[in-house]
Parts: structure tokens; C-alpha cells; sequence
């Protein structure tokens, strides 16, 4: 019984997605490492597990430490802050630990104060520029090389990239341009680099470029993270079918304006995050799908959030269909950015009403 | 010792806010019902307790639920949500219970199922547009009136409004009017219905009427709840100085870009919040104090956040200071909007270290 918001998980729409892009890099013999920021939760990473799923990144030291009890190999795709040293070498004690480097202050610090071996991944700036070194900056690179080549404690693992200008593009044509970019720099480094050290990896992968790109050349593993939910955000750049989102919050109804065609739903910034997607309607924070009996089903036309405050939103509800809702009732809303709508509800329910906790 | 996120609190400043509003209040005669869903907390509840503070207002049957064991006089200033009547029922049976009524469904509903004694607020839009009852619809407000006076259980408490388009003005004159607008359109409830309801109080109040007004004629009850922390919204708005900002996000660095002179500090969206304000140099999503033995000073003048993602926070630095800042300091940020940091971050940090739980 729904009595205030509550984020619902479809775990079959969950699997599905999580099955499709595991056999998407198959297909290409890329590396599955999925990245577990969106979920963060132990439960829905076993479904990973489950299908022979072994390697996922993370974005902070937090949350490598929570998922360590079920996982031995696992990328913190963040620059390494220095501040956690004692976690990081309690980590690397117990887990194939992989770090990203971007300069030359980190590794000189790591070199010193590491104590048990781990993985270092260089992060190079594919066109992002929110992290990374420079592809063409081959002097830091090597130096950056030169230390850990000195260090037995710490191996060369690879290249590593995230094309997050992908979510400002605006169709999948544009997508696979920013991921064609991101591949051509990562590919003159592989070749500069190859032979100096055979195994080293090419690690890419945002959701919106390994959803919608077929050419993955020269890349060996992906880290997508949001693929396992899916939002609308993504569904706007092409990297998914609105029947793909596997979540939705039921928010409650608790007002009716029919002179302005609007309903207040108990379900606000606290709730789905602020996080906003421009669209035909101007500024949209979440759109309403139908009630069904099992979950949600077809998304509503013209039908969604236009503004929220902390505990409200408010939703735009078309002229026609606004006497069949009531006082009481609750609607399912897509989120723009699950990511954050997870980050914020701290669990998710399933259609039997079973409870899957997430790092929190 | 910080090592991630932390959000630190000015105790001083923060009860010197408290004590700030709490004289205003009195200097106009007004109760002064603070609105707690910006701290959250038991213990920073406790700080207006200790000065006399004895009524208070909250966003949600569970936040009411939350401080009822400290507090016995809650507004719950959302509109009632039919689905939690059973929670409702068990606050009713404790505490004095005052709920926010805005369409008949609810009150006919009410009227039905509550079980113990409650007050009823009328909500009446004063012209946000987001919720309440138009005041020109005297149909509407006396039909909900005679369901209210039917009902023993249920007594008539006044009218309750909240201008939050206050947050779109751009100056305090501009503030001023909308408060003017807000207080004449209570006024003129106020003399309709007073004489039928000797004992009926106006409540209104968001933070920056009640920060920048020196009328409240006709005003009974004032429910500010942002004041408590202030924010750079606020500031904007001409709120508090900056030197009233009572909490900040304190952020380790992780990399420092010197060609684009911008450090990324670990503290993204799920730290800060999505919330924007748009300024001078653009998009804003926090600015950077100075670090000071105890605490943090002045802010650093073009030294603000310029993007976020999940966990990274992107701040653009002032060229000539960028020499001056080492991978692994950590710079203190003040929020955009405090009350949603503080939701996101779940506990406060004080000076001596010890930490401040909120209901999470």
C-alpha cells in the first residue's frame, strides 16, 4: 500500500537491460565493467553476479568498501583522494583494487603510502574536460609511467576514459560522433603505448555511447552505469525505449487545480533530485506513466512534472483528462536522472513489495 | 579529520539566526512558529527550545512524526495526504495537531476518519500558484468552514499562506511587494471572517519576506524555515550576508586543471544538490569561502562552482590563486540551497567534531 513516494523497481525491465548490454560486449569482446553508481545496492548487483558478471567500477572509496563483500575486482573511476589513503590500502589488502590517475601529485603520494599492490589506470581526458590528462600530454603521461614502473607495489593497468559530453548531445548520430572521437584518442595512445606494455587496456564507456555506438574498435571493456535503470534524460538522447526505464516513483496525490489543469503530488526536490531535462514543454522534472495493475505502463502525452519544491511537485495534466484523477490516488512518475531519484529514496520496492536496500 | 563530503555548522551563527528571527518576531508581536524542514533535527531543535520557542511547522506527516517526541504544538503546512490518515490519527492522539486544507475531498475525508481532536488551517494561495484555495473563492471557503463546523473533532484554526514566489524576485523591494500582495489578500480574509471566528490567526512566512518586511500588519503567526542556515539564494535575494551562512560543504581536492585554471573537488550533486542559482558569471552551484583556523571566513571573490556530476563538483579559480591550492587540501563551499544539502547529507558536522544527527 502506497502512502507517501515510493521508488519501484521492474526487475524483469532491470535484467532485461542488464542481459543486453551484457551481451552487447560480448559481441564485441569488451570487458563488461559495469558501473555501479545508479544501483548501488548488493541486491541488484547479484543479479550481475548471477550471469557471470565479475569486474564493476565505482565512484567513490565509500562505495568500493560497500560493495567489496560480494566483489574482488573493482575500479573506483574517480581521481584518487588522497584524504582516504587508509581506506584505499584496506581495500587493496582484500580486493584487486584499480585506481584512476590523473597527475603526477597522486601517484608520487600513492607510491609512498600504498601498502599492498594495486592497479593504476591512467585517465585521459577524451573531450569531456571535466577529469583527465591531456592525450597529447605525453610528457606527464610518462612521467606519470616512470614512477609507477619503479614501484612493485603498483601495475600499469591501462587507459581510462569517460565521454560524458555524450549527455549533451542531442541524437545518437551526435553520440556516436563524441564516442568515435573518444575512441580515435584512446587508439593513438594504445598504439604509442602497446608495445611498451602488451597488456595494457582501453577502458571507456558512458550509457549513451555504449547503448547507441555498434564500433567499439580498439576499446577493451565498458563501464556503463545508468543502462540498469535507464531514465528519461536518456531516452531523449536515443539510448533507450521509454518501456526500458525500469523505475518510477509513486507520488501521492494531494491536490487537484483543475482551473490550471494541475495536480500536487507529495513528491518533490527530496524525492527525484532537481535534476531537469529541456524539452518541447520547456523544463520538464519527470513524466507520468499509466497505472496498471501490475507496475506502470505507457508513458501519458503532455503529461508531466513542471516544477517541484522540496516536499511538491507539480504536474501539467492535460485539460481532457483531469476529472479522472482524485484526491488519494497516486501517479507513477518516470524519473529525468535515476541516478540521483536513487540516490535519494535509499531503496526501492519491487511489484511483490519486497524492499531492495542500497548503500545509504 | 575530513576525508570526504562533510558539511560543517556554525553553531554560533546558526543560533544567532534562530535568535535573530525569534526578536523580530516578538518586536511585532507575531508567534513564531519556525519551520523545521531545513535543519531536520532533534538536537538544532533543541537550540529554540531553549529560548522559548514552543510551536513549530514541518512539510511532512513523517517529519511531524520525527520531532513529536519534543515537540507537542506541529503544523504540518502540505496538504493533507489521504493516504497516511492512519499516521495522522496517531500524531492527532499525542500532539497538537494542525493541518493544511486546501480542497473539500480532503476536509469531507477528514471529517470521516479522524478520530481524535485536530485544527484546521484554510491554505490560501496569496499568489505562488502552487497550492491553496483562491481567496476570492468564498464558496469554496465556506462550504470547507461548514463541514469544519459540523465536526467537534475538527476546529477551525485561521488561514495559512506561503508566498514562495518571493524566491523569483531579484531585489527586497521586489520581496516587499509580494509580501504586500500576500498580506492584503489575508487582510481582506481576515476582516470577512473574523467576526465569526474571533480566535482565527493569519499565518504566513517564507524566509525572505520574514527577513526583509518591517510590516506585518494584520499578520498573527510567521513560519520561516530556511533562516535557521541561510543560503546563497537567500543572499542573492538580500535575505543574510554572507557572513549569516551557517553551513558549508567541506570538499577534499581531487585534481587540479592549471589550464583551465579549475580544481574538481570530490562533492558532486549527491552532496550539494542540483539547485542552481543563476549570477554574474553564469550558472552557479556554490561558492568558495576561506579556509580559517575555525571554520570559514569570507568568500573568495569569482571562485564558485561551476558544474556538478554525481560525485564531482567543478570550481572555476581565479588564475592568480590557482598556484595556491594542493591536491589533497580540501576548500570549504557554501550552498546554493541549504535545505537541500542538509537533506542530502543527513548529519551536520560541528567545529569540535561531533556530529548532529536529522531525521534521514
Amino acid at each position: 500500500m502506497i502512502s507517501k513516494p515510493t521508488l519501484f523497481i521492474d526487475e524483469r525491465k532491470c535484467r532485461e537491460n542488464i542481459h543486453k548490454m551484457y551481451s552487447k560486449a560480448q559481441i564485441h569482446s569488451l570487458v563488461f565493467r559495469p558501473h555501479f553508481k545508479t544501483h548501488q545496492s548488493l541486491e541488484i548487483g547479484k543479479w550481475f553476479k548471477e550471469i557471470g558478471i565479475r569486474k564493476i567500477a565505482v565512484s567513490s572509496v565509500t562505495m568500493a568498501d560497500y560493495f567489496s563483500s560480494d566483489w574482488n575486482d573493482i575500479t573506483i573511476a574517480f581521481p584518487v583522494n588522497l584524504l582516504e589513503i587508509n581506506r584505499i590500502n584496506d581495500l587493496a589488502k582484500r580486493i584487486t583494487l584499480n585506481l584512476s590517475i590523473e597527475n603526477e601529485e597522486s601517484i608520487l603520494f600513492l607510491s609512498k603510502r600504498v601498502k599492498f599492490q594495486i592497479n593504476a589506470f591512467l585517465k585521459i581526458d577524451v573531450g569531456y574536460h571535466r577529469t583527465g590528462i591531456d592525450s597529447s600530454n605525453t610528457v606527464l603521461i610518462n612521467k606519470i609511467l616512470a614512477i609507477i614502473d619503479t614501484n612493485p607495489l603498483i601495475s600499469f593497468k591501462g587507459f581510462l576514459g569517460h565521454a560524458g559530453h555524450t549527455y549533451k548531445c542531442k541524437t545518437p548520430e551526435e553520440v556516436k560522433q563524441v564516442h568515435g572521437a573518444a575512441m580515435e584518442i584512446m587508439g593513438g595512445l594504445k598504439a604509442k603505448y602497446l608495445e611498451r606494455y602488451p597488456e595494457l587496456i582501453i577502458s571507456l564507456g558512458d550509457t549513451p555511447s555504449c547503448s547507441v555506438a555498434e564500433d567499439f574498435s580498439g576499446v577493451d571493456e565498458i563501464r556503463p552505469g545508468n543502462f540498469v535503470f535507464y531514465d528519461l534524460t536518456q531516452n531523449k538522447l536515443g539510448s533507450n525505449s521509454i518501456s526500458q526505464i525500469a523505475v518510477a516513483l509513486a507520488c501521492p496525490i494531494v491536490a487537484i487545480h483543475k482551473s490550471r489543469s494541475e495536480i500536487v503530488v507529495y513528491g518533490g526536490g527530496v524525492h527525484f533530485s532537481k535534476d531537469r531535462l529541456e524539452d518541447k514543454e520547456g523544463i520538464v522534472f519527470g513524466r507520468v506513466a499509466e497505472n496498471t495493475e501490475y507496475g506502470w505502463g505507457e508513458l501519458i502525452p503532455d503529461m508531466y512534472v513542471k516544477s517541484l519544491s522540496q516536499e511538491h511537485g507539480i504536474v501539467s495534466v492535460p485539460i481532457e483528462h483531469i476529472e479522472q484523477y482524485d484526491i488519494g490516488d497516486y501517479l507513477m512518475i518516470l524519473p529525468v536522472h535515476s541516478c540521483m531519484t536513487g540516490n535519494l529514496m535509499k531503496s526501492y520496492t519491487t511489484f511483490e513489495g519486497r524492499n531492495i536496500s542500497r548503500l545509504s
